[in-house]
């Protein structure tokens, strides 16, 4: 049994409602993996815990949740730039994904974690390849994650029972940081039958489903051309929509998707990063939200979104929602706080990680809000959704654990992290058009 | 006289057409206030210099430039969130001012340059009151500056000559650091004569002009409403344009204004953040780069803009125009990189700023891209558009002056630049609507 005591900080609880609010001078008790209380600083004894954090000065917050993440791609960054989605498919990603050896993304999932975790992100939805060797940098790293082994029809039935085995062999690992579900790739990558299959693989398993859906109006398009359905009619005529399922990105909704997403266990994934460097279309977060469904905060891959700064993604996320309704006045930094903690849990299946709660998962981060570029301080919250950088989180805690103290890991070895991808580097950044693993064409 | 070696670093070369390469090996060497020469490391003597950085595994740019703001507004940041952009005048931004005094502009300037200095940004095109203040703390903090006090047609045609007076006052100041030019604050705020007079004041004193105009595009349907003309009309007709000028922020420009500006003296200063938080237009970068006209990166005041992070607003420059323009194609790379530092050093009308070249004035920034969130650092350039973070400059050199050295200042008092402005939070915060400085009412 470990005991956690974080000393005196500013803590900013988030409720159910999206109200927030910030008490002075806590004390967050933590055991185990949950938070025990919050309460005024001063009633703990320090010698009741193995670990004490004097955390003066600091922002207590729950820890940010990237829901839709291909983090080993990390080992590809900077290698598809300023190239249109169907050249950054078809000459660029798929061709480097032909390099992709399973060590690779040990060691992408290791370094994507070590930049997550020095972002303050606790929690990640992953969905990629290789997924034994991802679980394993994840659970090596100390983060949290919902991983799903992505497949494509092409991929074959056979894949289908494989990733199958992956999710019951990882689910609940790690001391339960590990969580798994099915991740056909989408609709334009997997035929009815195959959408069919892996519903059933994931209802035989009772997890959810991960999947690329409507990413951009031009696919909602050519689908509606080439069988009359959009792809959340796809989503829902093969049973995708009765397991619980993240979305990602479903910038080409139409508001009758949204009816149909409406009152099921649904979440939809937004990296706005992305879209824009794609020139997507944007998730319509406002509508969604006005239809209670769940919307959270994404990166993406690095390959479009160059880093996993969720912080980023936060700031995007509000700001493209005043831009494309024209109003200032809308996604308020409340709510956008809210999406970034409590909705972006529920979007990954969670309803205890997301807040300073007792009985919440201990995800809690120290931010350092005293940097020049949030000074004077007039609003701490404003400052949390507009000024807030990666660089501010001093401490990391995940399910109880310190991940990271004072900007060190205590789990991971940096220099390594780094150092052994970047001795990949040369053999990961061959590229031949047409050695590909898939072709583009949706 | 004294001598600068920057040793063994890395060095971005952005040519006059745009080309970027990265030269590698470099020494980069600095007398008095220019850069004397960029030659492969190892020829030049240690001991000739006066002070000597040992640069191995930095980036050494040119600083960044931020194109127009309003920097002493950093001690009202927070104050004015997720409001309309007439609320956010009438109701907060004006009537918050009414509490502004001449020490406060000195405390919000200093402030606001060493959040830049801490961010790479080595120049500055200010916009505001108490101009006299603003100029000694420019001065103190050895930050460059092109400097104009706004004035409104409501000020009174006093306001032109005494802030002409401050033109005279500090042009070329602190070592030429300093320059000046008249700042009339906008059309819909100073009539035709204000303006004309304005203009006769500039051109007496050999300098140009910093204005807002076509700020969105209400402004420009309104005064083609009230009068006939667009905004731009109303500056070619006061004789405006023939001055050299900076135009904050061209949101509202049409297809015929660009032509109108097309081969005149004319730089555009663009700050996109403000403009997604504030749900105004946006500078229509590439038409106006088309037409030959220079535009710059900006960040505003930071109270739309909440930072005066000139990183930001490089990456979302360069991520809306692919968005607005619907290609991820346009806006490439090494032209995002030329926009931030040559083109917007033209913007401000310097000839000899922007560049790493023998001649050029020294103003150097290294650049540390070991941070996790640039691995594999398969891109450079890509990385420092589209990753790079403030928190990533780790030394300034500003006219040949060491500001900043392992991101610690060596000419600013930090604490006291942070403390000064908390003590007068609360007056600062006090907010009467019905006292205000101006009405907004394009």
């Amino acid at each position: 049994m470990t005991a956690l005591l974080i000393r005196n900080c500013q803590a900013l609880h988030i409720s159910a409602t999206a109200q927030i609010t910030l008490l002075r001078d806590q004390d967050i008790l933590v055991r185990d993996q949950r938070i025990e209380a919050i309460q005024p600083t001063g009633q703990a004894d320090p010698s009741h815990f193995t670990t004490v954090i004097e955390a003066r000065g600091m922002l207590a917050m729950p820890g940010l949740i990237n829901t839709h993440a291909h983090v080993p791609m990390v080992i590809f960054r900077g290698l598809a730039e300023d190239v249109s989605i169907e050249r950054w498919f078809n000459e660029f990603m798929w061709p480097l994904e032909s390099n992709l050896q399973p060590q690779d993304v040990y060691l992408g999932m290791r370094l994507g974690a070590a930049e997550m975790i020095e972002g303050g992100v606790t929690t990640v939805a992953d969905h990629y390849f290789y997924m034994d060797e991802a679980a394993q940098a994840v659970a090596d790293s100390g983060i949290r994650a919902l991983l799903g082994w992505a497949i494509f029809g092409s991929s074959g039935p056979a894949m289908i029972a494989r990733t199958g085995e992956f999710v019951a062999r990882w689910q609940g690992a790690a001391g339960g940081r590990i969580r798994t579900l099915m991740a056909p790739h989408a609709p334009y990558t997997c035929d009815d039958d195959y959408l069919r299959a892996c519903v059933a693989q994931a209802q035989a398993l009772d997890v959810g489903i991960h999947i690329h859906a409507a990413e951009e109006m031009g696919q909602t398009r050519a689908s509606l051309a080439k069988r009359g359905l959009t792809p959340i009619q796809v989503l829902e005529q093969t049973g995708v929509l009765e397991r619980p399922t993240i979305i990602a990105h479903g910038c080409g909704l139409l508001p009758e998707d949204i009816e149909r997403l409406r009152g099921r266990t649904v979440g939809i994934a937004c990296a706005p990063k992305t879209y824009l460097k794609l020139a997507m279309d944007m998730t319509p977060v406002i509508a969604l939200r006005q239809a209670g469904i769940a919307v959270g905060l994404a990166t993406d891959g690095a390959v479009s979104n160059n880093t996993l700064d969720v912080w980023e993604s936060l700031r995007l996320l509000a700001l493209l929602q005043k831009d494309r309704q024209r109003s200032p006045e809308v996604l308020t930094i409340p709510e956008a706080l809210f999406i970034a903690t409590r909705e972006s849990a529920r979007v990954l299946g969670y309803s205890d990680l997301g807040a300073l709660e007792a009985g919440f998962l201990a995800d809690i981060i120290l931010v350092d809000l005293s940097g020049l570029h949030h000074q004077p301080l007039h609003s701490l919250t404003a400052s949390l959704v507009y000024n807030a950088r990666a660089s501010d989180v001093q401490t990391v805690i995940i399910d109880g654990r310190v991940v990271m103290q004072d900007r060190v890991f205590t789990t991971l070895d940096r220099r390594a992290a780094v150092a052994d991808v970047q001795a990949a580097m040369d053999r990961l950044a061959q590229r031949i058009p047409a050695k590909r693993i898939q072709v583009y064409n949706p």
